[in-house]
């Protein structure tokens, strides 16, 4: 692509450097800021410059947040018996987006995955460790993706949590609700069936 | 979307202001910067606030350039007597890409569409008619898009050259090389019939 610009085409490497925006793509956003008021570009850059510098991790379930306890530990209507295991914060944002869940979380920041290089000290295994002795909690549900990664990972976590009293369950697996059981893949839907559960009439 | 924290929600906003861009895929760009070393989100800042801060519109051309006068309008090696006029700076890239033409450029800055409420005042109209006249220029070749808004921009254009000595072209319209004529749209096909051209054994 040749471009007129220096300053745009550093704009346009700038943005196909993010995940999933190619140089066309990153090109045309470019220019979209070109034709916007200069306003525009200024807040875009301040919004990333600010989330990259004064966003911090929760000390305590290590979700982001601005402060240094995020609003959900801090939040005295949740319910302290419970901690929710998740991969990423995006997990928490679609489990809280269910309105199902009304107890705590703890990010640990990926699965363990010796393919990548990521072992459980790449992780926040030892603060959940903390947690699960801390008199307040009794139960800790993994709700982790249901892959090889996840699997290990909620076997390694199981067997550490073993020592204490804490209960661990994981998120049901099974078909989708709404969804077509000639359309479910064969290993959930074979699951499914070894792992049925007597129907309860409420 | 529940954020757990308003410095990402601002920038999953700011990135979900740009075209194609949804909450979603915002959040995923947004959390991209997060896991990266704080430099790439500086230097990606610094990128969009440059470009929209220095960049200037080429005098002559219109096109985006780094300087007053454009690399192309001030290239002594390009074909000053052919102006080829475009929509926008990315058909002078898609031009300038095929490597088949070293004449000079014109951006519009769009077309003249009254359903959208640009007329011929809001494109650089004047400015090209100035340059029709300016004894070096002999050919205007009309680069816009073969939509009803791009015809009567031309059709607009060459009214107001006909009074000029330049000779006024508009680039082929056909079939598609490389494409089957049974995959080609009906008016396209149709007209390409009509405006069929001699066989020139070459």
């Amino acid at each position: 692509m040749p471009f007129s610009s220096k300053l745009i085409e550093n704009a346009v490497n700038a943005f196909s450097g993010l995940p999933g925006v190619g140089r066309k793509t990153a090109l045309r956003l470019a220019l979209h800021l070109m034709r916007q008021p200069p306003e525009v570009s200024e807040q875009f850059a301040e919004a990333v410059l600010k989330m990259r510098r004064e966003i911090k991790a929760c000390s305590v379930c290590h979700n982001l947040s601005d402060d240094p306890i995020c609003g959900i530990c801090s939040d005295a209507r949740r319910d302290r018996s419970v901690i929710c295991v998740v991969e990423s914060i995006r997990d928490v944002m679609a489990i809280e987006d269910t309105s199902q869940y009304r107890g705590l979380y703890h990010v640990l920041g990926g699965v363990i995955s010796p393919i990548d290089g990521v072992g459980p000290d790449d992780l926040n295994v030892d603060s959940l460790l903390q947690r699960a002795t801390n008199g307040e909690t009794q139960e800790i549900i993994m709700a982790v993706s249901p892959t090889i990664e996840g699997e290990t990972t909620i076997f390694y976590l199981s067997k550490k949590l073993r020592e204490t009293n804490v209960k661990v369950s994981t998120i049901a697996r099974g078909v989708s609700f709404g969804g077509e059981l000639e359309y479910a893949d064969e290993v959930t839907l074979g699951r499914s069936i070894v792992a049925r559960i007597p129907y309860r009439n409420e």
